[in-house]
């Protein structure tokens, strides 16, 4: 582990050269002139977020894809499955609950939530929709550390409120709204009309 | 138009000032702590990110729900439409296509991009799915600004420098990997799977 803070989007282009090392045969050797022209960066940067974390470079050579893609899957904590818990089962919700671009990544969502009586007790894809109220008990019971939000903005500050009590350590929220959180809680703000509005203001 | 740069984060929290503002009676007066409350940050954060455009409320009192509402709107580029072309009607797009949230913010998908000849030609939610070699043209004539890209990772930089040659100049991309632009085009990347990767970094 570094002893320093690593930049977020260091970690960011760790996933994305993972992604690239996928797709390359095992045994192949890789100059970091390679990799980066294959995700569009320089080679100075490859080196660099590499850096961080060690040698993982044979001197005058490059990296071996096998190896080096060991070794992002164990440094971004890749080397697991990641169980996710679905706050929120409306429209955004269920196209999440669809979309295998999560299952597939190592992030399943096993758990979902809402508050809607009409809703809870009702199978989507195989789960059962519980009760937002049994948020703590259920998460901490799963052991599920990812929260992911997908609820009315009303709502999204007492439903994070409800999984920290259950021990989830990092949120992706849909939800168009600013949460407050404590420091330890990793939260990341993914609410698309939000991010569009940003656009706009640069695009006037 | 303020003549220092404006930080991102205070352009989001505009975007979610507004959404706060729009649930509230239009001639109440509010004072910055209470605009502050309902959104959870602090009133010296509310006062500051307004100043970076100028003073919208009435001293020892506050701000008039419909006029900050209305400063805002204009300040954030929200007093008209802004047309979008989508790239890519897999299932990240299609479920996007049919998401209300997009056309609800002023962000309507008006134009459908697939280099797939087995989807080209196909009616989705009332639009066309049109070939990707056509994007430079078809985004000129209908004078699209944004792009949002949900092709497969290896589609998106050529769809990028397609949507630029049309006149985009603001892009969400959503396919994992990185995007070598000009710094003229503001993109976003809002990767589900490299968000979540990122997050179990830090859960580790």
């Amino acid at each position: 582990m570094p002893q320093f803070k690593v930049p977020d989007v260091a970690i960011q282009r760790l996933s994305i050269y993972l992604r690239a090392l996928r797709k390359l045969e095992e045994n192949r050797i890789l100059s970091s002139l390679k990799l980066a022209e294959l995700i569009g960066t320089s080679d100075g940067q490859v080196r660099k977020d590499l850096a961080y974390f060690g040698e993982f470079g044979i001197p005058g050579q490059g990296y071996q894809v096998k190896k080096l893609r060991r070794e992002i899957t164990r440094i971004l904590g890749l080397d697991r499955t990641w169980k996710v818990a679905l706050a929120g089962v409306g429209k955004l919700g269920s196209a999440l609950l669809v979309y295998p671009g999560l299952r597939e990544s190592g992030f399943p969502i096993r758990v979902l939530f809402d508050n809607d009586p009409a809703k809870i007790g009702k199978v989507r894809e195989g789960l059962r929709i519980q009760s937002s109220e049994t948020i703590p008990q259920v998460v901490s019971q799963e052991e599920i550390k990812i929260g992911i939000i997908t609820t009315p903005a009303e709502a999204a500050q007492k439903v994070t409120n409800q999984l920290i009590k259950g021990g989830v350590r990092g949120i992706l929220n849909f939800a168009p709204t600013i949460i407050v959180h404590p420091s330890e809680l990793k939260l990341k703000n993914v609410d698309l009309s939000t991010n569009l509005e940003t656009l706009s203001y640069f695009l006037k």
